[in-house]
């Protein structure tokens, strides 16, 4: 089962939330499930967030009875800004809802013809994106030596796109590669992403892994034992500064002192050259429940307060470069990230 | 009730895996009960460690029946060397275990004497406990501003201690002085002694609190939002180098980054002036069962390799001051932690 499958009306999602003790799958008939699932974080992943959202919407187009065709296109465009309220940091899910608003406002035909063409497009974009991402990955594979210990945060593998993973598939492809590696697994709290779905992951392929918590990464970088840095991403602005789960701030302060190489992973789809600088990106502030209980146990007493920042801003300095399907971007990385997006366009993409 | 209350041959303990959600009351009545308590962490904190460790040889001593001194002092080296293998980083542990040795050596009455000697004796480290650490408290105050945000990592309160608290005894300090602090509390995984002991500890005082993970101490240095941090101590080496609960060096380099000052406190019965530099502090590995899951839930998948270091180090030159009962040492930290020790032993103290 992949993460995302579409199947006669149906979208069905493995519900990340319950991974990896429970394999439940979810099925979503309508675009409020759909919206729903990524706000609860069932499904989770930058890249997999855009194709699922772009799925809600082809459930939206389905149910839409409007006879005109402007009334149609008003009525999709409430369901994508419905779509669009669910989590704001993930540049990918605006990126595919305006890719499908796109595609139905370019057709030509009738209102049944425009809902064919959704259902095509975000097929599409399904496609394009494992595509992009085993593309990224074998860019990113040259980065890594044989026998490097590598440290990842949070989940960006099959689980967070598609299929394969951005960061996650450059370790894949490296491993496929014959390189003996050995990956050190960030858990990753709140939601432990790492823990429960990179280590499960990793698991099922068989490459070898060590699970730390979040405050372990600076003892074994201070060790020496790790060579490495890799995560993914949710927005890159035109400067480099991109954000990702929270915590990845920290490795990238942690590896600069270690002078451990630090790189992100991402299509291009998750660069955002409207915005000049991370200072602009929205921070998801969730709910404190995350922090105060683990799945379901509560470990700090009643009536205490708790921050959740869901993601954090990485300046450009700290990274080495950044891996897409069109190529790793090194400083300066303005030219080389419009670079990398021109080229998607110029590849008949939007 | 106290971390640690004696009461005629019985040492009562609240146990500390099962704070905040519930307050259960372990009874030691043997030496090894306290080993396990001191092992299992049900007791933890160096401070708190050390003064249960002296009444786990004060319940061993109440054990022997040897009829020489000779063979009762073989015995109580025995016991005393049970209760050192517990746990490996914390030098107050073995510091307090010297110490009864050494009364013992010293004592010139009958068996019985000794016991009562050993017993006078682990009550006096308990007081002075708690003397050190207000005297510690009001000298690290004075580092505080008015209107400052504090960052802290771990528990370093009453429950390290035996009353009131080293890094939360600063802050106690300073916040009894009528200064407007808010405290940023480091959940710490994996055993979560922030979440639920610190968290606990600062709602019970009233002090203002916010509770974050581990990996969000980066996002609110670089939001400006953190003045200080100030952590406790496992272990400092004579050049200042100190270990402590696993994640104080990734707090320490983010300090480092953002110009955060960092200080540690700590009693002088925490410097081990035997070791010239943290690289030769043993840190305790412990139980991957703590990091696959968290309070019985298990989060990875099963089979899953995951690391324990208990502890990490961080060198000195991290380090704003350390702050003990003795004063604030600062750079060159040799010479000011030799004469802080000096101090302790002018006032009469081993």
């Amino acid at each position: 089962m992949r993460t995302l499958e579409w199947n006669d009306g149906v979208l069905r999602l493995i519900d990340q939330q319950r991974l990896p003790l429970e394999t439940v799958i979810l099925e979503c008939r309508t675009y409020q499930d759909v919206a729903l699932a990524i706000r609860e974080m069932r499904v989770r992943g930058a890249p997999a967030i855009g194709v699922t959202a772009a799925y809600g919407v082809v459930l939206g187009a389905l149910e839409i009875k409007a006879q005109t065709r402007e009334a149609f296109l008003r009525e999709l465009r409430k369901i994508a800004d419905y779509l669009q309220q669910t989590r704001p940091t993930a540049v990918n899910l605006s990126w595919a809802l305006e890719r499908m608003l796109s595609v139905a406002a370019r057709s030509r035909g009738d209102n049944e013809e425009i809902k064919r063409a959704l259902l095509v497009e975000a097929q599409r974009m399904a496609e394009e994106d494992e595509l992009a991402n085993r593309r990224l990955a074998s860019f990113g594979a040259e980065l890594i030596k044989d026998g490097a210990n590598i440290l990842t945060h949070c989940n960006t593998g099959s689980l967070a796109t598609v299929h394969y993973g951005t960061a996650l598939g450059v370790i894949r492809t490296a491993w496929g590669q014959g390189k003996r590696i050995h990956i050190f697994v960030d858990e990753t709290r709140p939601l432990l992403q790492g823990a429960r779905l990179t280590a499960w992951e990793l698991t099922q392929d068989g490459i070898p892994m060590t699970l730390i918590t979040d405050n372990m990464a600076g003892y074994f970088m201070r060790k020496g034992q790790i060579n490495l840095a890799i995560v993914g991403a949710d927005r890159i602005a035109a400067n480099g500064d991109f954000a990702n789960k929270i915590g990845t701030y920290t490795v990238a302060v942690l590896a600069k002192e270690h002078g451990v190489p630090f790189y992100t992973a991402a299509p291009t789809s998750t660069i955002d050259l409207s915005l000049a600088s991370g200072e602009g990106i929205p921070i998801e502030e969730r709910s404190p429940d995350e922090v105060v209980s683990i799945r379901g146990v509560r470990i700090a007493p009643e009536g205490v307060r708790a921050a959740n920042p869901a993601f954090d801003v990485t300046p450009a300095r700290y990274l080495a470069g950044i891996i897409t399907e069109n190529g790793i971007v090194r400083p300066p990385y303005e030219e080389g990230l419009r670079r990398v997006v021109e080229l998607r366009q110029g590849h008949g993409l939007k």
